[in-house]
C-alpha cells in the first residue's frame, strides 16, 4: 500500500541530464528551427538546416543514452517505471522540440507501444525497430470527418478482405504526424464488420504511407496553424490494398488495441502539460516582478498574488494526480488505472490552459505575440481537451467507476 | 428615468438591411477574401481581387445609405443613439469583414471621433473627410513595448517642440491597422513633459504614415497570425518631424483625448462581441442537433443542455449590460458612463470567449480547424481582454466608483 | 419593440415611500421581532408583541396605501406593471419582514394569483378576500417526501371523489407558511388519475387547514432553523374530506394551475434576491472601508477591488435580466415569458449566494455570526436554488427553447 | 527524495479499527447525542446522557488503544507520522463526534502541541497531563472583535506585569470550546508591548477559565447555531490576574508559539474536511442512484455524471495535496512546510464546501433539512475558510514563497 510518488535516485540523475540537455542544446536551437519552418514553401518538407538541427540533437542524445525513456517496464529501455518517466516527460513539456530529441514524442511512443504489445515479429522487425531507432516516424489514423470523435464505435472507414489483401475505403482526418516526410507507417482503425457487436466491429490495420490509393487531401489547421512539417492530415483511402498480415492482433479487436494504446499516450500528454504549465508560471512570475505599473511591480497589484497562488496550487494538484495515475499504471496495470488516467486527462490540459491564460493576461499584448511562447502553448493545451477523447467522455468514465460502488450493474 | 433598451423602429429597419447585406453580400465573399490574403507574398498589400471585393462592397453599402452608423448624435450621419447603434454593431460582429463594409470598423471610428471632437478645421478637412468617405484608413498609436499597458501614464515616446515642428523619438507597437497600405494617418500618444503631473504629461499628435523617420519594424503576431493586411505594427520613430499644428486639443491634454476616444471605442468592440457569441452559440446548437454519438444527438448527452442554457443566459445578460451602458452614454454622456462601459468591457469578451470555447468543444477537433470560424473568433475575443485596457484596470474603475459612496475621497 | 426597463414616475414615488417605510418602520423593529421569536416555547405561535409589531406595521402601510403591489395589471390594486413591481420588490428584499408588511409575501401572492385567476366566486369570497385584506395566510402544498421535486408528474398524494367530497390521502412536506397559526387555507396538488397522460393526472384542491385528518408532523429545518412561526411543514393527510367544489379549475388541470402560479411567484423571489444582494454588497463595502489590516483598509488589499467589481457587475446583470423577464411578462404574458423567467430563476439566487458569500468572507468570523444578517440571508438564497424548481430543470427549459429554433419537434 | 503518500501497514490496521469504531459505536449514538443537545436549557451544560455517551465512548476507545493518534513523532503516543495520521483523521472527518472520542479534537490537539513543545514542566504536569488523559478540555483564545483576523499583529488585549502577576484586560471572541464546562484552561494571545517590532509585541499566557475577571459574554453563533455545549465564546477579561509563570516560552514570543501551533492544527482540519467531502459524495451518489425523475435515476439526468466526476477529481487532488503537505511536515518540519500547509488550507474547505453543495442540490429540499447531515457539514466547512487564517492570507503566503525564487528580498 506504499504509494511513492517521489523521484528515484536514478530518475533524478536522468532528469538532471535531460534538463541540461534541453536548456543547453535544445532551447538555443528552437527559435532557429521555427524560423526555418517559416521559410518552407512546400510546408511538409524539411529544409537542410531543419534536418541538421534535429538529427544532430537526436544523435547526441542517443549517444548520451538519453533515449526511449518511455519504454517503461521493458527490457529494451531503461525499464523506468511510469512514475519515473513522468518526471522526465514533465521536463520535455517545457520545450516544443524536446520530446522528439529523446525519441519520446507522440504519436510514435503510443504506436511503438502498440507494435511492441500486439504486433507480430514481422511487424516488429519492419516497423518497430526503425521507430525505436528514430529512423522513421508513424501516424495513428483514427478520427473521421463524419463521425463524432466521442463515440468511436461509429468509425466507418471500411476494410474488406479480398484474397490475401485488405482493401480500405474511406476518409480520416487529424492524422497527426502524417505530414512528416519521414512518416512511413500508419496504424489505421477500420470497420471490418459494421453489424458486429459495438466493440467487435473494428480492426486495426497497418498501412504504408506510400501505398497507392492513399491521398493526403490537406492539413487540418490548429487555430490557423498547419503545424508543419508534422501536420494533422486529412487523408482519403481509395481501394488501398495491404497484405492480410498487416492486421494487428485480430479481426474485431480494434478497440482492444486502441484501449491498450491510449492509457500511456494520454498520460504522457498530461505529464508534458504540467511542464508547460510550470514554464508559463515561470514566465508569469518573471513578468510580474519586472514590469511596473502605478509605481509598483505588477506582482503587488490587485489580485496578482491570488492569481499566482492559485496557479501554484493547481499545478501541484495536477502533478500529484498525474503521478498517482502513473503509480496506478505501475502497480495495477493500464486497464485498472483507466479511471485514474481519465482524471488527470480532464485536469491537466484544463489546468495548463488556465495557467497559460493567466500568464498571457499578465503580459498584456506581448503575451499573445511572437515574443513569448504562450500563444503557441495555449493552442497545444487547448487541443488536448479533444485529443484522445474529449473531457466529457473522460468524466463519463470517472462517474461510471464511482457509481459502480452503488449498484452491481453499471448505470 | 425611462430606460428603453429596445430597438427603435428605424433601427430595426436598418438592422434588417444590415443583416441582409451581410448575409447576401459579405459572407459569401468572405472566404474568397481570406483565401486571397493567404496568397499574399508581401503580406501588407492588397491583391487586385481583395481591393475589388472590398471596394465594391463599400460602394454598394454607401449607395444604399448603410454607412457611418457609428456617428451617434451627430448631424453628419443618421444621428442614431448609441443604443440603436448597438443593435447594428451586434450584427456586424457576426462577420469579420462586415464592419469595414459599413465604414464602422476599429480603429477608424474611434479616430474619427477624436478628429470630430477635438480636431481643428484643418485636421477635419485633411483627415476626417476622407476617413468619413472610407477613402483612407488610420491608426491609433498608443502602446509601447517597454511600458505596462495597464498604466498609460508611463508612456515614454517623446515629442519635443523644435521651432514649428514636433520631433518624435521612441517605439510603439500594437498599432492596429498600421499595416494597411491605405492607412495614411497615425494618432500618436506622446510624452511632452515627463515631469508634469501624472495626467498632464502627454499630448496627442497627428503623424502622416509616410513621414521620414517612421519605420515599421514588424507586425505583431496575434496567436501566430499577422492579421494581414490590417496588421498590428511595431514602429520606430526616429527624429520624426511634423508641423506644430498637428497637435490635438493642446499640450498635456493627451489623456483627455484618450478618455474621450475610449468610451465609444470600447463599447463598439463589446457590441460586436455579442454578435460573435451569438454566432458561436448558433454553430454550437447546429452541431449539437446534427451530430450523433451513442445513438443520440449530442444535444441530448450529458451536460449539453446545461451548457446551452448557460451560454444563452450569459449572452442575454451581456447584451442587456451593453445596452444599459449605451443608454447611459446617450443620457449621461461618455464620461459619466465610464463605470458602466468598464462593466461591459470586462464582461463581453470574457463571455464571448466562454461561448466560443464551448462551441469549439462541441465540435471536437473540427471546432479549432479551418472548417469553422471559431478558432479565429476566439483569438479576436481573447485579444479584447487586453485591448483598450486589461480587465483588471476596468475592475479597478468599477470598484472605485462603488467605494466612492462610502468615503468622500476615493480610496 | 420598445423595452423600457426604467422605473416609471409613479413607481419611483412608491419606491421612495416603500424604502422610507422599511428604513424607518420595519428595520428598527426587525431585531426585536426576531428576539421575540427566540423566546417562543411552542415555536409556531405568536407572542403578543410579535402580533403587535406585525399588525401595527400592516395597519400603517395599508393606511398609507402601500399594499398589494403585486396585483399587477389588475383592477383591484395599483395596476402596476411587473417591471414596476420589480423595483418595489427589490426594496422589500433588503429586509426579512418587509414583504409581509405590504401584503406582498410568498406564498400568499402566488396563492392569491391562483384564486384570482382560476377560483370560483365562492373561492374568491371565502379565501381571496381575507387574503387580500391580510387577515389570513395560506400555504401551497406541493412537494412530497417520496418524489423527486424536479419532476412533478410523479406527485402521488391521492384525491378520490366520494359522493360530494374529495378524499385526500398522502404526505406532503416543505409546505411553507403552514406553521403560521394565521394560515387558514392550503392549495394542495393531488393525483386524481395516475393512469392519465403525464400532464393530466393532477388536480388542485383547496383544503382548510383545520380539516380532520390533516396532521402536521414536524417542521422541516432549513439549515437547522425551523423558520418559526412561518414554518415549512411536513403534513400527513389521512382520509381528509373536503367539498367537491373545492376543486380549482377542473379535474386533471393541476399542472395548468401550477404553471400559471409559478411564473409570477418565481420572479418575485428573484426581485427580492437582488435586493438581498445589494444589501450584502453594501455591508461588504462598509466593512472593506472601515476595517484595517497590514496598515490599510481591507478594500485596498489583494483581490478586494476585483471582488467588489465582480459583485457589482453580477448584480447589475441579474437586475437587468430580471427586469427583462418582467417586461416579457407584461408584454407577452406569463406563459410566453417562461424561458425568460427560467433564466433569471437560475441567475438571481446563485448571484445572491455568491455576493453574500463574498460579504461573509470580507467580515471574517463576524460575517457568519449573529452580529450580521449575512448567514441568514445566505440560507434564504441557497434555498431558492431548489424552491420552485431546481436550477437544472430551469436550464432544461432554457435549452429546449433555444434548440426549438433548430428542429420543428423539440428534442 | 522518496515521497511515499501511501498508508503504512500499521496505519492501515489502525484505520480499520477507527473506521469500525466509528461505524459501530459512534455513528449509532450521534443522533441521540444531538437530540440531547436539543433539550438543553442552559445550553452550555451536559445532560447526564450526554456525559454518559461521550465518556463511555472515550473509555472504550482509550481501552482499545485508539487514543491520541495526533501525537506524531512523539514518544508519548504511537509515534505516527503526519502522513499516517492523515489517514486516520480523514476517517474521523466523517462524524461530528468521532475526533473527540479518540482525544484528537480541536482545539485540544493544537493546545497540547503548544504545551508539549513550549510549556514548562509545571505547565505539562498541571495542564498537559489531564488533557492527554481526556479529563479536561482547553481553549485557544486569539481572535478579537475589534481587529481584522487576517492581521494578528494588531491583537490588542493587554497583559501587564504587576509584581508576580500578569494582569489582562480586553475582549476576545470565537474562543472555540470555551463554552464546554469541562474546559479548564485558556491559552491567550496578549499584547505585552505594543511599541515593539511587529512580531515581538505579543506573548502567550495561560489563564484558568475560572479566574476572577473572566466573563463569558455570549456564544458566537455559527450560521445561527450556538454549537453547544462546545461553543465559540465572546469573553471579557477585566483585571484578570494570573501568575507570572503562566507565560509560555517568553515575553514577545507569542507569534513564535502561534506559528508552531498552527501548522498541525490547520492540516488536521483539512484531513477531516476530506473525510467530510467523501461522506457528502457518498450521500450524493446514493441519492442519484435511488431517486427517479423523468423515468430515470437522477444519476442519468443532465450534468449529473459530470458533477460526480468533478467531485471525485477534486477530492482526490485535495487528498494528495494534503498528504504531500503532511509528508513535508514529516521530512522538513512544520516551518519549512508552511507554504504546503497553506496550499491545502485554501483547497480543502473550499473543495468540501463545493462537494457538499452539490450533494445538497442533488437532494433537493431534503439536502438542507434535518433528514441529512449536509447542512451542518456545510456550515462547518464554510467556517474553516476563516478559521486559522482566511484564504486570502494563505494565498499571500503561497505567492510570496513562489516569488522568492525571483528576487532575493521578498516582495
Amino acid at each position: 500500500m506504499s504509494m511513492d510518488l517521489g523521484i528515484t535516485k536514478r530518475a533524478d540523475e536522468l532528469r538532471a541530464k535531460v534538463r541540461t540537455f534541453i536548456d543547453e542544446k535544445v532551447l538555443p536551437l528552437e527559435d532557429e528551427y521555427h524560423s526555418e519552418v517559416g521559410k518552407l514553401g512546400d510546408r511538409f518538407q524539411f529544409t537542410d538546416r531543419m534536418t541538421e538541427i534535429l538529427e544532430s540533437l537526436k544523435a547526441e542524445s542517443k549517444k548520451a543514452g538519453l533515449w526511449n525513456f518511455w519504454l517503461t517496464d521493458s527490457e529494451r529501455g531503461y525499464g523506468l517505471s511510469t512514475v519515473e518517466y513522468a518526471y522526465l516527460a514533465e521536463e520535455m513539456g517545457r520545450s516544443h522540440l524536446a520530446a522528439e530529441c529523446f525519441n519520446c514524442s507522440a504519436p510514435d511512443t503510443g504506436n511503438m507501444e502498440v507494435l511492441e504489445r500486439y504486433g507480430t515479429d514481422e511487424h516488429k522487425k519492419k516497423w518497430l525497430a526503425p521507430l525505436l531507432e528514430g529512423k522513421i516516424r508513424s501516424a495513428y489514423v483514427m478520427t473521421e470527418p463524419g463521425v463524432a470523435s466521442s463515440d468511436a464505435t461509429n468509425i466507418a472507414l471500411t476494410a474488406e478482405l479480398d484474397g490475401d489483401e485488405w482493401v480500405l475505403n474511406g476518409e480520416k482526418y487529424w492524422a497527426s504526424g502524417a505530414g512528416d516526410p519521414r512518416c512511413k507507417i500508419f496504424i489505421v482503425m477500420t470497420c471490418t464488420d459494421k453489424d458486429a457487436p459495438r466493440h467487435a466491429r473494428h480492426s486495426m490495420i497497418l498501412v504504408e504511407r506510400g501505398t497507392p490509393g492513399v491521398e493526403i487531401l490537406r492539413p487540418m489547421m490548429v487555430f490557423g496553424h498547419d503545424d508543419a512539417p508534422h501536420g494533422h492530415m486529412h487523408i482519403r483511402f481509395t481501394n488501398v490494398r495491404v497484405p492480410k498480415d498487416n492486421l494487428i492482433l485480430g479481426v474485431g479487436r480494434g478497440f482492444e488495441v486502441a484501449q491498450g494504446r491510449l492509457g500511456p499516450g494520454r498520460i504522457h500528454h498530461c505529464m508534458r502539460s504540467i511542464g508547460a504549465a510550470e514554464r508559463a508560471l515561470d514566465l508569469l512570475c518573471k513578468r510580474a516582478m519586472t514590469r511596473e505599473a502605478f509605481g509598483k511591480p505588477l506582482a503587488k497589484l490587485g489580485a496578482n498574488y491570488d492569481i499566482i497562488a492559485e496557479c501554484r496550487i493547481e499545478i501541484e494538484m495536477a502533478r500529484l494526480l498525474c503521478l498517482r495515475a502513473a503509480h496506478m499504471m505501475d502497480t495495477l496495470g493500464t486497464e485498472a488505472a483507466q479511471p485514474y488516467i481519465s482524471q488527470i486527462k480532464v485536469v491537466a490540459p484544463r489546468m495548463a490552459c488556465k495557467v497559460i491564460d493567466e500568464a498571457m493576461q499578465m503580459h498584456g499584448g506581448a503575451g499573445i505575440s511572437q515574443d513569448f511562447p504562450l500563444a503557441n502553448m495555449w493552442h497545444g493545451q487547448r487541443t488536448l481537451r479533444f485529443a484522445d477523447g474529449p473531457d466529457a467522455v473522460h468524466r463519463m468514465v470517472i462517474a461510471r467507476t464511482e457509481l459502480k460502488k452503488y449498484r452491481s450493474n453499471s448505470v
